[in-house]
């Protein structure tokens, strides 16, 4: 995480915030966030989120995600706040809504749903 | 794409291929390719394939993907390998295979199904 | 929906619950119902949840669904909740959450993932 | 499978084709196959795919998929083919394409991508 500055601003059992300020290096053609950069804050977000109920010395694979873009992610900080929807034994199934910021406004840009595995250790 | 050093080595009708050398901040804690940017590459590799496609004066969108991670991105090169699955009107999609370059090893690391949309211009 | 004796419960602006109760033909060799009724309730709730907030005289089509079975659908009758996560012109992402009512009971057995398309008249 | 009449009609290691005679209960409004029945014979199709590479006394699950809709689903017969993207201990990641014949003519109407557990016995 930390080559795009990235920041865990909320931790609790099951759900994670991660936030990432605007740097030009991390936008597209059009002065946006790049859609791999939401994906990737998305993916984290959820990816810990779903750690939090994971077993002490376990880690945490991401098996696959979805994503639908929703909005141009144009604004000055991005949030994905990612949350556990069901924790099994080996299977952990998470979500991820991913918002910009823009002066006052909060704009939803994207929404994600992913599958994490258990790693349990050896 | 620029932020990573990625370089376009094929691009044909419904086809584009995209590298990724590896670099030290590319990588995730156990020293691979970040999931986050696998996503990116594909996403960018499978959506240049469907732009070849759309009209001139078209502009690409991505609605959503979804994608699998199949195997641990170690290796020197990433190798994204996009394609068109069908291009309609107003939605393409497509595919993209992401390979990691390892010696003369070629290992299959994600596989991706994604959503365009073409912006015809006003 | 007629074929599996489905019955829309509530429908209003950007939200569609539909119930399916327990029959033999709908299940899989276990005794639950069967994946693929799982999914087309949930495509079906999801979808309708979407027409809701498309203009009239427009029609509706499935894009893409993604769908995760979270617990064994086994119980007297099935409750697809759909509702919209944002309705843009032409494309409606929506969600869908399914659970299965046993006794006291309601498991949540599936969360679902939809972009739809408002076909406008010609 | 028994309740819509589909007949497999090739398996072999880490593929099977299912296909689906018309039949108007298996409609939708239009005329079509319905959505939910392509997507469970996807399911299906690729689900058994899966199984044919798990071991002896396994049983299979699936996790989840997510399926495109590419065209109207208009047809005679409706044909699954589910092939193995990867096989892993315990997750298999698989692929369908389904097809819907109309005379001479064979229309790709969709194309799933999923991800199935292998349920080791006791």
């Amino acid at each position: 995480m930390g080559f795009v500055g990235a920041v865990m601003t909320h931790l609790a059992p099951g759900e994670c915030t991660i936030e990432l300020p605007y740097r030009e290096e991390l936008s597209q053609h059009h002065g946006y966030f790049h859609g791999g950069v939401i994906g990737m804050l998305a993916d984290n977000a959820a990816g810990f989120a779903g750690y939090t109920l994971m077993p002490d010395a376990a880690s945490v694979l991401t098996v696959e995600y979805k994503i639908n873009l929703l909005a141009p992610a144009a604004g000055e900080r991005m949030i994905a706040e990612g949350s556990v929807v069901r924790a099994g034994r080996n299977l952990v199934i998470t979500r991820a809504e991913v918002f910009v910021a823009r002066g006052d406004e909060r704009i939803h840009c994207a929404t994600m749903q992913q599958t994490l595995m258990t790693m349990h250790p050896a």
